[in-house]
């Protein structure tokens, strides 16, 4: 068993953007070889999310606004005060989706449901380059 | 170090059922032999979720209530006038919570607390049959 | 490849007290010399969660609040007729936020953000003394 280190880099607009990175992580597993194993998706930074979601414009429209009404941009918190910064709401939102997923590789394919991508959040209140790290052991 | 592939077949009611799946994870680890290493714990599919719970009856229905109460399935979502479906709460539910939990193995055993289960969500709006995937390197 | 268990022993005030962990898992890696790999962050128990966070004071602030506000104390949850407990909120905050946190070894180094660290939420409404399980594949 092995462990292979591959990058996605994706420019996003920020304010939630959300980008399906499913295609750089079938690129990785098959440029490496993997037939068995698990790949870890990291993003880097913490006003970014990993997770799953079927990748379709009303969806990501729906959880575009639940996360605003559920952590709102405009709010006095308290990071605020420490940067004189602005996304306070970022950083919660990112906590709560969390920065990673791992995922099964059987036979040479992620075990996703046929309806199911991996998709970067990006909840930062600015557009921002980002290099997530694809880790495959197998 | 090797990858073995398990299973655990489950037949959900939909509807944030709540499945204990700590024995199926058991009975894969003693199956394979894992003495030490991890296992991950993945549901294929964007309206089903994986965490770990005090699986007693109280707590699921706080969780149940909870989530129905953060994320309504009596609501206009943008998902709905995609597919003409009524399950965008099942799907934002579901990316929310996470489609997996990741769990080290010490002396063949799960890490897990004594009242901490794995629990399967299942958030859809029908009975699903769920395929869960239980990956383990060791 | 080896799979390498470490753990980081903290006491925590409880009531979402938060406690930067980064340290001790790079102690962790360092000792074990990990170069390429994972690491699996997992705290047994089910009040207690694992995210990532930039840890200053401002933001800590900012999500116990938030959780606070999502998940309040003073409710009447099922679960405190379970068991005559008071500690509802703890368990549903520490299932939103998850139990662990997977992350990539490169070079020796962990995958962080310069301001990403990794934290211990403890939920419980009581001092705890934790035991987070750190596992290393590499």
């Amino acid at each position: 068993m092995q462990a292979t280190t591959d990058y996605i880099s994706v420019s996003s607009k920020g304010n939630r953007d959300m980008i399906d990175i499913t295609p750089g992580i079938r690129n990785a597993i098959a440029k490496a070889g993997v037939r068995s194993g698990i790949v870890t998706v990291f993003v880097p930074g913490s006003t970014a999310a990993i997770t799953t979601l079927e990748f379709e414009p009303g969806l990501t429209k729906d959880l575009d606004e639940f996360l605003e009404k559920l952590i709102p941009y405009n709010y006095d918190y308290s990071h605020h005060q420490t940067w004189h910064d602005d996304n306070g709401s970022s950083h919660l939102q990112a906590a709560m989706l969390g920065p990673s997923v791992t995922i099964p590789v059987v036979n040479g394919a992620l075990t996703l449901g046929t309806w199911q991508q991996v998709v970067l959040i990006d909840c930062d209140t600015r557009p921002r380059s980002r290099k997530i790290v694809v880790q495959m052991l197998y």
